[in-house]
């Protein structure tokens, strides 16, 4: 129970530090039969790798995930798929002055308390590299929903003070793919990418939000009381590094309203006039777009000097070395997708097992 | 796994509707010795109950709890804790409309939808009546966490638009608890509570926020990867009735925020000058206070007439009968308090597995 | 993790000791829409419950289970199922000396040391009395395994060194139900029947076997490497009191046999020749009868005096007080049942989970 | 909940096929700073591997682990243990037929039907090969064992009808790994040796037992109800190829005996004089030797052609080719302690939690 296990039918365990030889996971609970889309889920890796674009951190990462069971001739067999991906691109010397100083408002100080160790070597396993295993996984979850009709989309909708407020739909999916910082507008992304360039400029990083809309849900995925769908959207969002907060629908607009004006007026279609629910009632899907948002903090590592201490309590100054992101959220749209598909699809499976 | 257990080593398996003979638990992984204040758990549920103010719902419920098991002479015996509450204030002929046509924003339609057949009365099993519940266990959970010195604190800091922007402290505590808000501070309170008032009348309901501070926590409590401390707690928040978002630190003000701004510079005491981590890193306490934020929106069942669907997808007419709460958050408070503190505790034990 | 549940989706909590006011559980992850047969239940609570013949213990409890949710209508509504049995015929002064000295092979001993506190009255948890609960929740399994078409039943097939060695077909329930013994042959059950009774009158106890078939069992269920469906059984039946052992299939008797006499030749119906399997194949069932047996030692508490040791290390002699069992096998077979039910069940929704 | 993952705080999640690109794992919930002992891995995986004698399957496989993660410097970071061993001596073109045919008593068939495919090179899933990767995770946990003082004892004492039936000690041990049985009797060794000969010259294969003495252990391991220590290790074993039973102490034996001859009396040093009940009562360790033994069915694949169906259902003749153990206790000697070891260290931290 410590903590590197996701699901509870579809259920991910992963391994891996930043600068170890590999990353990798065993995926269980894979239904049988499917023939897996192997580019698909390797383009979402290139989604989410380092050096993809000039705003992001210039890594370079091929991240290419090696199978190494669970396949047979390509569809899956129904049991565990282990898979690794090789780190390639170390430059453990970028954290030599880390090793001793602990980074302010990162997990250096923590894990060194928790554990008496810790590998310093790239953030260990605190790194966000952990996650492109998550994508992996992710990848293979939306191919199952995709047998289903169910479609997650994320996307960036605010950078800084910089917000996008229009409404999502498919066809934004081309403009979001075709700029760096993943947000369905050509025009907010230039405005995004000249903030975050300012910002990089400075030595300096910053927050944003990701926005993910969940389409053809069937009614009835989540489960009574603990385990309600948004409860498990929210810790799954909130495990990604750098998240500070989850909303469902409304969120926190909705504290302000009025019952009479926020409940979800049900036709005879069974779809609402409006979505504050965002698509869960009771912590059950209603069938309505599942519709929630995860806020960023900025990346704790910055390229300016900071006060801070070492393990030996001393008084130290730090300043970042390495190949850092200036705003985490770009390459986060697929890990939140990601995320998103496991738990639906778990909870879809779990919806199965009662039926 | 159908979400009626909750924790990992601190354990609390569920039962009970609102209008069936009664509601109870089990909580398993509760550690032996501890001579249990039975006083202190029967407040807790008094300041949960129905009928306690002016402002609340006038359903008359005792909220007894009935001790079945793992104690001896008082004292835990280190084996399950079987509990009920009697269920003796059913008014069961206010939900005879509402079983028939769907509340909209209720769980009536996706559990009808899920299951096939509900409990009508009530809510079933999607009645708020559930937490009462959890207010056991948590009381229970911090009795064990004050012998770790840790105590954990909710109060409401947002009532519709009215907020309190103040900065707690323990001493606030009696104000606290002298008013029927549960915020920290008399005129505020004197506000909020027009403003329920004001919205009952109109026979509407309103949301708000609630705010958790916990003190004195540890280092080291929580997890890498999926089961960071923040992400439980978010989950634990998210599947309390009518919670739409969460935020731990800066939350959704982070995001505007620059990294350097951010940045929770530490002290050769190890205590930070900032927390906008809101008391953790990388998943993992650093031993500044947790501070966290949770959204509620208004009560879906309000006393006007709305248009809705029945189970035959007719539209028809519904007008909430039966007592309501015009606004949760002040009897939400020692739910949030309860969920968090069996989180903790869950953490604490965990912690201790390997140290 | 304090090992009150059972069950991976079909999952059972359970609470309660000998001499507390109730026993219960919590059973969730029951699917909606099955009129329970209330009665069916009830009786299988007779067939465990004390003082139903001359031959086990002459305690009188009713054993009447008080189901508190989960039903509307008498239906299940899948949420979970929340239920208790009161304690009615204790005598906790038979119990006095048994709290200080510590009866020899009981769980006593363990317990005060494990948790520095017990409950003495009748072995608390330890009790034999928690398995009420199984049953409970194992009648509601057969129910549902009863829709599947599937059948569980055990029998004694052996009481000290008497053994009844023939093949079961359910043709014999009525033999099994019509002798105290539970064991498929009249005559048989006289021989042990006389054995239980000279063993008592010597102030002394015996061991004896259950064997236990399930016919009509689908081909595929049970999982792969860890949870494999006669694994999970032998978990289920080694943690009922008194079990000392567990076979499936040829078991022991395998070990002397040659590969070519021990495999089970298949037929082109799917049938295979014999079954020293018992039924299931690399941990999944092949749709032969599933075919185990369940070893039991002699109860512990005997009319003896025997020496042992008090909880201050001191050497003390001990005699057993109350009323308990010479042989536990003819109140077990209910017991296995339900367990053997309650682990088919969950395997039958985990397949479910992924079809 | 596919089955692939083992344990509660110390947990296994395994991959792998017998003849995929590697068969691995994921360990979670290891402690940190142990500095691992690699050379004694490795060691007990040559204790396990293919060709290491002539009575065992002449595969010739290097069985070298990778680890990938969870270690800096040697020693344990608290995070999860990855780790992969490459298939590097795989002649698929031996299974050809099988692909085919399903082998009697195999999985074949049970997998074939439960997911409409496999990958038949190997027995896939099935292969006992999957247990080198537990052999990994069982060293591991012996190294934390060993901390506390636990020692872990597996030895073979039946071939066939040739049984030893003599006290284990660990001076015996040298013996135990000086002949190619693991039987710690030299002439019982070659007793044994020559009717596995004889059985393969045959191409018949034989089943075999083998005993685990567990010394050291601390009163209190053990959870009440269903997580009993012997249920667990039942549970463990049972998982293991080719198991068909598991007993505690005395086992079926016990069934023959009275109370007053079975019970074990405790001495004022906590001691007993007999230990039939090895080693657990009441589910919890009592201090005494934990002592359980295993049976091993003879190997599915024998060199005899047999009757058998195909995918088709079609009647057809199989012969099993590629290179197999005519008795698995030999190399099941390290598998066995290697799951005990698992168990039991799980069990410590399980305890540790709430001490």
């Amino acid at each position: 129970m410590a903590g590197s296990t996701y699901g509870t039918l579809f259920k991910l365990s992963t391994f891996g530090e930043s600068h170890g030889p590999a990353i990798g996971g065993v995926l269980d609970g894979v239904p049988a039969g499917l023939l897996l889309d192997l580019v698909a889920i390797q383009q979402e890796l290139d989604r989410r790798k380092p050096g993809q674009s000039a705003i992001v951190t210039q890594r370079k990462e091929a991240d290419e995930v090696e199978f190494l069971s669970g396949l047979y001739q390509g569809m899956t067999t129904g049991t565990s798929i282990g898979f690794i991906i090789r780190n390639t691109n170390q430059r453990s010397q970028d954290y030599s002055e880390m090793s001793k100083a602990f980074r302010p408002s990162h997990a250096d100080f923590t894990y060194q308390q928790k554990y008496g160790i810790r590998d310093p070597r790239g953030g260990g396993r605190s790194s966000a590299r952990e996650t492109a295993v998550r994508v992996v996984a992710g990848a293979i979850a939306k191919q199952f929903l995709a047998k289903e009709g169910i479609v997650v989309d994320a996307f960036v909708d605010q950078v800084g003070a910089i917000k996008w407020t229009g409404e999502w739909n498919e066809n934004l999916r081309s403009i979001r793919e075709s700029n760096p910082i993943r947000v369905p507008d050509s025009e907010t992304a230039i405005e995004m990418e000249d903030l975050i360039r300012l910002v990089r400029k400075e030595g300096d990083t910053i927050g944003g939000c990701i926005r993910c809309v969940i389409n053809h849900v069937p009614v009835g995925l989540g489960e009574p009381v603990f385990d309600k769908l948004h409860a498990e959207l929210g810790k799954a969002m909130l495990s990604i590094n750098a998240v500070k907060g989850f909303t469902i629908g409304s969120g926190f607009d909705g504290v302000t309203m009025r019952g009479s004006e926020h409940n979800d007026i049900i036709q005879t279609n069974g779809i609402t006039l409006s979505n504050h629910s965002g698509g869960i009632q009771g912590g059950i899907s209603n069938g309505m777009p599942i519709d929630f948002r995860v806020a960023f903090k900025p990346v704790a590592t910055i390229m300016q000097e900071q006060p801070t201490i070492d393990s030996e309590n001393q008084a130290v100054s730090i300043k970042g070395e390495g190949r850092h992101d200036p705003c985490v959220v770009p390459r986060a749209v697929p890990i939140v997708e990601a995320m998103a598909a496991m738990v639906l699809f778990d909870f879809v499976l779990r919806n199965n097992a009662v039926k």
